[in-house]
């Protein structure tokens, strides 16, 4: 399909167009490199500044990202996360057919402060289980995550971190009969630098939500507060709204 | 209140705690400029990377904000958008409190194409209404956002450019019988750099909210498609879950 020159929509507006539409039927598949600027303005004969313009947008958009000194790549699928639903991580990955894994990178009882305590409902200084982990789908970081619950609603979860490498409030739910039944959560842009670009795997200046969850059982007892980074090219908020 | 110094909590997140309270309580106003590292450093008792620590936080945390060259200052509140109400902007802004006002950047009758024919369910071509505005609260820049109506469905609407200073879905209702009843919108974290950060009033970098919205009448034919940019140091995504 050639493109249309009289001016009416921009050329690197319509050539992002075609590679969007190129990238959703599969012609490149994710994970895969796309051509050279210089290949893709032969190809659209076009000069390369608009070709540049093009895949910026494409990569604003989350369709390629890239990677310095290598090229550029198409994205891996999104995962839509529809905010309405108190799911675990483990299971969200599954619905979306991804294989769920997790690493645990900290596990240990801790005295609560600050929003942690508040978001809880103990006094400060009351002891909470910390447990921080790295959220891999299809062995792919998505997400930093830093849980905590009140010690002593589950004093023995304590002793269960080789249980936690799927989901969390499975084993709340089956070990000690305490069902996260409502909760709320906040969403912020951030943008991440240093450790946790690192942990991440994105580039420095990378964008992430910055979310923190609030769980609590049938009764209103808090049973969670989590505080999570999750990588902005890998998930997109979803909502349905109803006319006020 | 003294700082603990057992090395249980770490002194920077101390001093985070204390200065998030001073804010959170009014001691320093929204707008303000806060007392130099040095100065904090001397009341704290720590050394000046303590504080920068601790103001890091509070950055990336949104409490405070960096103007260049200027120093460093406290955030006035955010919006806390509650993701479940198809609202318009000005009626969330007078919700909140705050004085809404638009400034139109572009107002037409353009062919659809894409992503928006797709959105709006009209073929390649036909014509919409295209409505840019820069939307403020209190006079300060929230967002950018570009509306997208079918044209077909109120091509007086073309005509009403002066009406449009407040909400669109005021207009479409009182003069046009057309009320927005349904809704979804996916929302994505992004950096935004040059002309977008420049009309948004933020450093190139920033991060952001990038918005779609699809609105639909009762009967369900789509009324609106909205793209929005919105600034991420002013909005918080709030969302009500519920257990599967």
């Amino acid at each position: 399909m050639p493109l249309s020159r009289d001016g009416r929509v921009p050329l690197y507006y319509q050539i992002y167009d075609v590679l969007k539409e190129e990238i959703e039927n599969g012609t490149y598949l994710p994970g895969s490199q796309i051509p050279s600027e210089a290949e893709l303005g032969k190809r659209f004969n076009v000069s390369r500044i608009t070709v540049k313009q093009a895949i910026q947008k494409l990569v604003v958009d989350g369709y390629l990202y890239r990677q310095q000194g290598k090229g550029t790549f198409v994205s891996k699928p999104r995962v839509n996360r529809k905010l309405s639903e108190l799911i675990s991580f483990h299971d969200e990955m599954l619905e979306k057919g991804f294989v769920p894994t997790s690493r645990i990178l900290e596990f240990r009882v801790i005295p609560a402060q600050g929003v942690v305590a508040q978001a809880l409902e103990v006094p400060e200084n009351e002891k909470v289980i910390q447990i921080v982990r790295l959220r891999l789908a299809d062995d792919e970081v998505m997400a930093i995550q830093s849980s905590h619950v009140p010690y002593d609603l589950c004093p023995e979860l304590a002793n269960r971190r080789d249980q936690l490498t799927d989901s969390l409030y499975k084993l709340l739910k089956t070990e000690f009969n305490l069902v996260p039944a409502t909760g709320r959560e906040s969403y912020k842009a951030v943008v991440v630098r240093g450790k946790d670009a690192r942990i991440l795997g994105v580039m420095d200046g990378s964008p992430a939500f910055s979310v923190r969850r609030y769980a609590y059982l049938e009764d209103g007892t808090p049973i969670e507060y989590a505080e999570s980074l999750l990588r902005a090219d890998r998930y997109t908020l979803d909502v349905e709204l109803k006319g006020v």
